[in-house]
């Protein structure tokens, strides 16, 4: 125990010494207007410290958490007096990142949910994800709202409930695969069900960003966005996926290279997105839809048919101690090389989103207590309202389901800062949201190795 | 041949149709001052014409040739009064990517290099390459520049000569691979004179630009210039070797993941980018001495040694015709896994410098027949004076080593656009080296293949 506490210790010690790397690079960007090579240099500062924060999982905790409490810790200095980092606050070439960073994280995430996967985990899947969207949503719009942000408009009410249905299918999926129960079937059910849970919460994105956009409610202009977001989706998937095979063919007529593929695919995420946001819906929801669309047939013409041959028949003569570790390895290229080629671009941009995530925290909203009691109130709602969509799960472990979907992650903090974008979501309520965001992501490993210790 | 032929133009409309796909973006973005999305959608349009170029592959051209004519197409079509592109012109998003784009090629050129690959080539790389440096550069600046560019500064004819000396390493490697020589004699000396070529021209670049940013020339500075820039390049390259080793080893103390280990390779080549541009050498040398001094030794600590003994194990096993197509798969992870992570940030962010690049290139000059008779004779200068070099390659195809020094490729284009940053390279000389550095890197791979079969 001493010993693992003066490791960490020592680990802090090197947190502050390359901090300490980068003060010149914040002191000079902070002093004069910056040019191109000094935002690449703030680029590599924030990539160097989210990335030293991945110390918190050493603590059992996902990565994307340490990001954030960088970012908070970074943002927030200046109330101690100290604006070294205060450059971050306005450089464009940063933010750019960051958009083009939430973009491949959606896209990514559409490309890690299989259509198929979830049509196999059906119907119980299917109603833990509308519980699981409807019962945080109805609580935060017409409960926690009303009650604690009197002050806030039904608009800034609307953004709480969308936040509170968030399932991070990224988290869940990396918290199982940690704890190496991805085949368990309580996982399965949480995976489908987040899948599910991501598209009704992107639709409610769409919806609730259309009402407070055109400032009004009426049941028809919420049929039609709901409408027009489905039938995007829907259009986007269907007419896309025949689409997507064609653009595939198509290229592979000039050159089956693997930069080809990385190219058509990321234009295809890129241009979706932009799709998405000229017919008013958010972009990440057509970074998504382009994810959903591409996977590994669109792309067969680039495969090399005989080396996939040759992977798989090495794979079988191989001893099974050594099959499992190069199956990890090989089936990269084989059959999941789009998320490989997609990966670096990830490490280089996902980070930035939630560094200035974490950065735009304003943590002199905490002076006031009621607002620090009311985000441990929505803690606590966000956390129920979860737990008891898992009782849809049927015969498994409904603890496991519920507390599966209780992360909100990156995917609650996208719908903050959308209403904080569009001026509807004010500091408190955008604080709360992603204290209650950090705190679910938080507690749910711990919370699930305790649930799988407890059923063995 | 006609086959062939319609084959092309079937691949032409491809093109085009591509093209017509990204005039609504063109469109919108031209007209109103646009957001982040917006850039990201222009981005993709410049990724995917980028890409949709390497048709110039099949042709037998390197894929930047496409490029570069592609963004020269897009960037001269308001002469025949078609503006759709010109916002490419002003985005400075776009300029940003480009910008990260040429740090993260040289970084990957200095990667590429390796250093003791250079000392095994030994004195006959070294003859070539300091002759192949000092003829160009001689012949451009006492030479071409006076005769045919009167009109010009010393300071522009220095950047000419400069820019006459690159040989690019990226492109000439390429094509000995492609053609399968790689091991042949004379492409070995060619690879290590053009490393050397590299680093030579990289301290002409910083002692070019310096003396043009001073604004004169005294012995004593160039003295210092080149002194700074080869402390620069020794510290880098003998304290960052030693320094690297201790930062690898420091990170992996965190974790030893894929992530942290693309970052801090990327987060050590942006930092010395800055780090020589704030001592007042181009950040592309700072990015080029990152990427020497990096190699897989830095990253032993995140290298899984049960994984390397059993992916060697089973290529051991494999019958020998599978062994080859296996050793290029998992290779890549066992030894290169830093030059195949930073393969995707290449695909996303180099197109958009060569696109860009070419963009700016304006064909108005070449309406000036004195111009275009010029742009003839200083290719022809370029091609001789490397050809010179070749002669010190000793008992080899001395042809063969001095048509692999021909192409300028990118780094000519560098030394162009850092000259043109600078005000001192005007729109005719710009065009000139652009058209040089196409044209000796155009006959390159012809020429190489010719001699080849001559020689047999």
């Amino acid at each position: 125990m001493i010993e693992r506490l003066s490791a960490m210790r020592r680990k802090s010690r090197h947190c502050v010494l390359g901090m300490l790397l980068f003060l010149p690079v914040a002191a000079m960007a902070a002093q004069d207007v910056h040019d191109a090579t000094t935002s690449l240099a703030l680029l590599a500062m924030v990539l160097f410290l989210g990335k030293a924060s991945s110390l918190v999982v050493r603590f059992g905790q996902p990565a994307v958490l340490g990001e954030m409490l960088m970012g908070l810790v970074l943002g927030n200095l200046h109330l101690l007096g100290i604006d070294w980092f205060e450059a971050l606050r306005s450089d464009g070439h940063l933010a750019f990142v960051a958009e083009l960073g939430v973009i491949i994280l959606l896209f990514q995430i559409g490309l890690e949910s299989d259509m198929n996967a979830m049509r196999k985990v059906g119907l119980r899947a299917f109603l833990v994800a509308v519980l699981g969207v409807t019962v945080p949503f109805s609580l935060g719009v017409w409960l926690v709202g009303p009650v604690f942000f009197p002050q806030g408009t039904l608009n800034a009410h609307l953004f709480l409930g969308a936040a509170m249905t968030a399932t991070s299918v990224g988290i869940t999926a990396r918290v199982f695969q940690d704890m190496g129960v991805l085949a368990h079937p309580a996982a399965q059910i949480v995976l489908g069900a987040a899948v599910i849970d991501d598209v009704l919460g992107l639709i409610i994105l769409a919806v609730v960003s259309a009402v407070v956009t055109t400032g009004s409610i009426s049941v028809l202009g919420v049929v039609v966005i709901a409408g027009k977001a489905l039938l995007f989706l829907t259009g986007a998937l269907l007419l896309g996926q025949r689409f997507a095979r064609r653009i595939g063919w198509f290229f592979s007529r000039i050159n089956t290279g693997v930069g080809m593929k990385f190219t058509i695919a990321v234009c295809y995420g890129l241009f979706m997105a932009y799709l998405a946001q000229v017919i008013g819906l958010a972009s990440i929801v057509g970074a998504f839809a382009a994810g959903l669309v591409l996977d590994e047939v669109v792309f067969r013409n680039y495969d090399d048919p005989a080396m996939v041959r040759d992977i798989r028949k090495v794979l079988q003569a191989a001893p099974e101690a050594l099959r499992v570790r190069l199956e990890r390895i090989m089936g990269y290229h084989a059959t999941r090389h789009l998320e490989g080629l997609l990966l670096p671009v990830g490490h280089l941009t996902i980070p930035v989103f939630f560094v200035l995530t974490g950065f735009h925290v304003d943590l002199a909203v905490l002076a006031d207590t009621n607002l620090v009691l009311t985000a441990l109130v929505v803690i606590l709602v966000a956390i129920i309202s979860k737990m008891a969509a898992g009782l849809m799960a049927g015969p498994v472990n409904k603890w496991l389901v519920g507390a599966g979907m209780v992360p909100r992650g990156e995917v609650g903090l996208i719908f903050a800062s959308v209403g904080q974008r569009l001026g509807v979501v004010d500091g408190a309520i955008f604080a709360v949201i992603v204290i209650m965001a950090m705190a679910t992501t938080l507690v749910t490993p711990p919370a699930l190795a305790w649930l799988l210790r407890r059923s063995g």
